[in-house]
């Protein structure tokens, strides 16, 4: 149902820039956007558990609060996280977008990505904006929030509320600091359905759960992330204000669109080289199958062996044993299952034999499911994430420099 | 006080030998270790809190349940889990010492260490026994149970009892899926002490809170590690029943054997290139001292970035955010420290000038500190852990063929 052109403007009344200012030193990474509703609309985000975080976020968390967003400005290349006056710089990029654009300063959610710990200057920022007002865009916004991601990640879905056609857009960047609490990267995601504020906070804190909330890049959580949802009311559908077809019909949308963002985000993670989606089912309780499905998707060992296309499942078991999860080890099934095919190496927590030459082809491929069965129960939950290889070591080596 | 040959064979009574049997491929790598007391011994373990548990350490349970035990059999190459006749084997391997050694085999501590899930061949075992009757010494028993580890770990310590002199000795093995959990390697302690079992039991328990389970290599808590301590008597002191001066002593030489097995541990984790120690004052409580250190630590970002030289303190901020631990951010000091120097890099939560060239000089080194201060309190807390490098992906990426 992807549209051939998704990303934060497929829903109507959305415009988006993307530009370079001068934050990051080269001048081919753009490192700044801008994405504007039209008309006002309802506003949500999830933020980073994080003790520590980002200026931007205490900002965007006090223009929340009335439930209510017109515009988003990010920047990449400089986290403004512990700064002196991050909040300052924070507010002034508001101001900014107040002043060129005549969105009140309150109504700007506020976001920013990079380094941690100096000092971002308001000056290319300020340089910038009257290049922003060329709204170039879904795809150069998208690159403009990306920091060591190698795509721009964008997605979209439609729906119906009561007859009438709905969008929902949204454009999202990794790649690395990424663990699954809430809101472990940035999204900015779009909608013209008319819905309450209230409603839409739950609906997006739901939909997080599980897919967001379901990756792991590297168990780091980041300082500065969140995921950030826009409602402007111009499909003309009657406002949701209370659960029923017309929500279900909203939730499904934005859980595929956090869905196809969530795998692009996996499929990026710093330095991989493979897409790893693990399937949990028969577990005894929902928490008890994310636990499990997560415990696997972040082992630094299990991911290692992906990356070496080696069918260790001893790995996988020792994951789940950590994980938290509660089950029986004797009951335990494991397959590995990708474009080459499908085979068993676990059955009643013991060994099956396989032949390891069919193991490497089906391993050999990009995208790996590992299916997993606890044999507990009805549960089940999925998580996303990819392997450990050399390069993300190379990449986090010399991140600064 | 480290004695010119340190080991399980430093206290008096202990005898050990290391051999190849076969369960390993490669001759040049012993495979099977065996440590004896001539008396008698009291003895007590701590175990991983993996809910996967390796075969061996379901039968040590119950054979410590008396808290006496004279002798310890563990094997390298396999780790005799998530196997059918897994049980069945341990016990065999206990049998094989009363057979050849005449120890009941209710006596007996068994471990093993190596791949998950496949089944562990006896005969080798069988056939090795008459050759470890060499007693050859701490050191080949130290060989025996490595796995990835590049180099033997042995400790020894010396204190009194109300004027006897009285020696601890130990061995270990890492060096990847280990993490801050209940025993998470496997350590062998003898002691010459003469003390109650329920007694040894509790001070083993303190000392390894702040040893083994502050050390982290990559997240992963296996499922077959044990810490375990045999203490046979035979220094001839008046035997320790309760707190006092003589178990003062006996805490204070098993925390420096436990502390030197820590740091070998980390400076020999899989794929490592520096040995990282991180101290954290300053804290509101003892709880928050540890989770601070363990989280920083446990960082996979910030290992990359010490495997780098980078001085990339936004990393140490980032993880004591999500650390668990109760801070206040804006008073958070950092440095690092290693023989070429000491910078101070963060200060009030916020950066502080530095010379990036004298940060480099710092942090080329292979013993890094990290001083953490948090201004809150008076706890502190000592966490150990290395780099994460290119060689940790490639040792894991095939590390069952």
């Amino acid at each position: 149902m992807t549209t051939p052109n998704p990303g934060p403007c497929f829903p109507r009344g959305f415009r988006a820039a993307g530009i370079h200012c001068g934050i990051r030193p080269n001048r081919e990474k753009p490192d700044l956007a801008l994405l504007v509703s039209d008309a006002p609309a309802s506003a949500a985000a999830v933020y980073t558990t994080n003790l520590v975080k980002g200026a931007p976020l205490l900002v965007t968390k006090e223009h929340l609060q009335d439930g209510t967003a017109r515009a988003v400005i990010c920047n990449s290349g400089n986290a403004n996280t512990c700064n002196a006056d991050g909040i300052e710089i924070a507010e002034a990029m508001c101001a900014l977008v107040e002043q060129h654009f005549g969105i009140p300063a309150g109504e700007v959610v506020v976001a920013s990505t990079g380094v941690i710990g100096q000092p971002l200057p308001i000056a290319p920022i300020e340089a910038g904006m009257p290049a922003l007002l060329s709204y170039d865009g879904s795809e150069q916004a998208a690159r403009a929030i990306m920091t060591t991601d190698t795509f721009p990640k964008l997605a979209a879905a439609e729906f119906e509320v009561d007859g009438v056609p709905c969008r929902v857009g949204g454009m999202a960047k990794g790649s690395g600091m990424i663990h699954p609490n809430m809101a472990t990267l940035l999204a900015f995601i779009t909608t013209d359905v008319a819905i309450a504020p209230g409603l839409l906070e739950k609906t997006l804190q739901d939909s997080v759960e599980g897919t967001l909330n379901m990756l792991s890049i590297d168990g780091d959580t980041s300082t500065n992330d969140m995921c950030c949802v826009l409602a402007n009311g111009l499909a003309g559908n009657e406002i949701i204000t209370a659960p029923g077809k017309g929500l279900d019909a909203f939730r499904q949308a934005l859980l595929q669109a956090l869905t196809e963002l969530t795998r692009m985000l996996a499929r990026d993670g710093e330095g991989a080289t493979k897409l790893l989606e693990c399937r949990v089912t028969g577990a005894k309780s929902l928490a008890d199958a994310r636990l499990a499905a997560k415990g696997v998707i972040a082992s630094s060992l299990f991911k290692s062996a992906m990356f070496g296309a080696d069918a260790n499942w001893g790995r996988v078991l020792c994951a789940l044993g950590y994980s938290g999860a509660a089950f029986d080890p004797a009951r335990v099934s494991v397959s590995f299952e990708s474009p080459a095919g499908r085979i068993a190496v676990c059955g009643n927590g013991a060994g099956i034999p396989f032949s390891e030459e069919q193991a490497s082809l089906v391993l050999g491929e990009e995208e790996i499911t590992i299916l997993i069965g606890l044999g507990d129960g009805e549960a089940a939950a999925t998580a996303w994430g990819c392997d450990l290889t050399y390069d993300y070591v190379k990449i986090n080596g010399d991140y600064r420099t």
